[in-house]
C-alpha cells in the first residue's frame, strides 16, 4: 500500500543522502522496469497506473492512482509505473577495449546521456571520480534509458585509479591532436572533463595524449561542443575505424 | 523602464503566438548578446542587473534587479541580461556544402543542440518543416548557445522543397546502410526525423538514400540514440572523411 509514511519515503529519494539512508532508488516506466529482473538489480516493490501490464515473475504491482503516481514520480509527465530498486554497489570489473574516464561531470543529464552512448558502442565499464554526478540521482536513471542496467558504473579516487592503470589514458582538451588523425590503440581509457572546467590538472598530469575535435566552423564565437555530445563523436569516430 | 505591461509582454514571449504578435523574441546572457550586434538580429532593448559590463555601440542596458530580472528570464539560473530582439524571416539561401533538413524535431533542446552542431561543424542552413519547433523559443535560444545567430533556419513546406531540390536527400533510418560504409557525396541533404516517429513515409518516399549508425553494443533492449546526437556522430564522421 501506498501509505503517506511510503510516498514521504519515495520522494526523498532525489537526494542521495536518502537514497543511501533507505538504500533504495527508483525506476520509471514499465519498458525499462520490464529489463530490471536480467540485470543485477533487485526490485522491492512496483507501484503502476495499470499493473495488468507488467507482469514481472511473481512480483505484482500494487496499483495506485493517477495522482498518487504524480506524488512518486519525478518526471514532469509521469509514465505508467515506479520500480523501488535496492542500490547495489559496483564492483571495479578487469577492465577491457575501450574504458571511459569521467572526471567532475556534474549535470545528471550529461551523465545519463554519457551511459546510454556507453551502452551503444558496447563499453561495459565507466569510471566516475567521486565528484561525478550520482548515477542513481532518477535524472540520471531516466536519461540513461534503461542503460544504467547494462553499463557497470564504479566511483573512484581518479588519481589512485589513473597512477596504478597500465592502459594509455587519452584525454578531450581544446590543444590536443587532431583526434582524426590520431591512431587509436586498441585498448584504452577515454577521459572526459567537467563541463566547466575541463579535466582538473592533477588528471590531466597522468594523460598519455590528448585530443581535440576540431572545429569547422569558422567563427570563433562558436561555443565548445557539449561533453557527452563530444564523447559521441568521438566514439563515432573509434569505432568505426575499428571496423 | 521595466513596467508590468512589459513584464507581461516579455513573460509571454515563450508562446510563438505572441512572439509573432509583438514581432519580439528574447536572448539571455551577456556572451550571445554581445555577438548579437554582428548578426543579421537587431536588439529593441537591454536589461541588466549589470549594464556597467554591457556596452554594445550606442546601446545602454537598462538597469534592473534581480527580482526583476527573475520575472522576466525564462532560465531556471537567470544570467545577467535579457536583451529583447525583433524577429526576422529567414530568406532560404542557395545550397552550399551539406544541409540539415529537419523533419518534425519537437523537442527545444534538440532543436537547439542541432542548431549548435551546424554551428560547429559551418553548415550555413538548417531546413525545417512547417511542424518543427520554432528556434525564436527560448529554450531552443539557450540551447543553441548563440549559434542560431550564425546558422539560416528557414521553415518550408518540405514535400515541395525536397521534390525541388537536385541534390541527395540522404534520410537517417533504423534499417539503412551503414553509415562508415557509405560514400558520402560533397553536396547534399541530411535528413533527420521527429524524436518518436522517425521520417514520415511521404518525405521517406523522397529520399535518394537511407542511412544507419550501427550498434556495437549487444543488448537489444539499448534504446536507439537521441536524433541530436546521432547527427553529430554522422557530422562527425562526414567532416573526418573530408579532411
Amino acid at each position: 500500500m501506498l501509505t503517506a509514511h511510503k510516498i514521504k519515503i519515495l520522494q526523498s529519494l532525489d537526494k542521495k543522502k536518502f537514497r543511501q539512508k533507505y538504500n533504495l532508488f527508483l525506476v520509471e516506466g514499465n519498458k525499462t522496469i520490464k529489463e530490471i529482473p536480467t540485470s543485477k538489480y533487485k526490485i522491492n516493490e512496483i507501484f503502476s497506473v495499470n499493473p495488468a501490464e507488467l507482469s514481472i515473475g511473481n512480483l505484482t504491482a500494487t496499483e495506485i492512482s493517477p495522482a498518487e503516481l504524480k506524488k512518486i514520480s519525478f518526471l514532469q509527465h509521469p509514465k505508467d509505473s515506479v520500480a523501488v530498486c535496492e542500490l547495489k554497489e559496483e564492483l571495479l570489473k578487469e577492465e577491457t577495449g575501450v574504458q571511459l574516464i569521467l572526471d567532475g561531470i556534474q549535470d545528471p543529464g550529461n551523465l545519463g546521456t554519457i551511459i546510454r552512448l556507453a551502452d551503444w558502442f558496447g563499453i561495459s565499464q565507466i569510471i566516475c571520480s567521486e565528484d561525478t554526478a550520482d548515477f542513481y540521482n532518477p535524472k540520471v536513471i531516466q536519461a540513461s534509458m534503461g542503460s544504467f542496467l547494462r553499463v557497470n558504473i564504479v566511483y573512484q579516487d581518479l588519481e589512485n585509479y589513473i597512477s596504478e592503470n597500465n592502459q594509455p589514458i587519452i584525454g578531450t582538451d581544446m590543444d590536443g591532436t587532431d583526434f582524426y588523425d590520431y591512431q587509436f590503440p586498441s585498448q584504452f581509457n577515454l577521459v572526459l572533463g567537467n563541463e566547466g572546467n575541463g579535466i582538473r590538472p592533477e588528471i590531466e598530469n597522468l594523460l598519455t595524449d590528448k585530443i581535440t575535435i576540431p572545429r569547422f566552423g569558422k567563427s570563433k564565437a562558436t561555443e565548445s561542443l557539449n561533453v557527452a555530445m563530444s564523447a559521441g563523436i568521438i566514439l563515432g569516430q573509434i569505432f568505426g575505424k575499428r571496423d
